[in-house]
């Protein structure tokens, strides 16, 4: 299993359509090949910031199977101009799990 | 849920010893209280990177709980001295959530 992992600043006066548009946008990576889960989250420091969290099970899901699909030029329409700026996207492998619920 | 995110930059020559000491660190943080789970992913783009993800019932569990304990002196000694630059760590709330397994 891979993280996909983007750190998203979103610019402050698009918070709210941003929001919106994710809502819409998130069914076009959920249907790919390969996508187990993803998780946005808001950052409590900096509150125009967001993390977007996606596991797919090989990187090429992501990097050619979803970047190269029609589903991703929705997703950029939908989210790419709320961006500034453009954000990283790096990809991490499992080393070590725990939870403290068996 | 408050999920705590933190970007770690190990000194290169360090990241076997890391590996290591993180094997031991981990039972400091799985023992507080609030704590519910934690996962560390090693970067594919950059191999001295890592991610460690960290799953709070709140935020004053970590900022408050941990790093007012002896288990954090304990797990500052064990890891602070293989990052460069030190890590900057932030907070976020959950927003959107969803799994291709039901």
């Amino acid at each position: 299993m891979i993280l996909e992992v983007a750190v998203l600043d979103v610019i402050p006066d698009h918070v709210d359509r941003f929001e919106e548009d994710f809502e819409k946008a998130q069914s076009k990576i959920a249907s790919m090949k390969g996508y187990r889960s993803h998780r946005l989250s808001r950052c409590m420091e900096v509150p125009y910031r967001y993390l977007l969290l996606v596991e797919w099970d090989r990187l090429e899901d992501h990097t050619e199977g979803f970047r190269k699909s029609e589903a991703y030029q929705e997703w950029k329409e939908l989210l790419h101009h709320h961006y500034d700026p453009f954000p990283d996207v790096e990809h991490y492998d499992g080393i070590r799990s725990l939870s403290s619920v068996s």
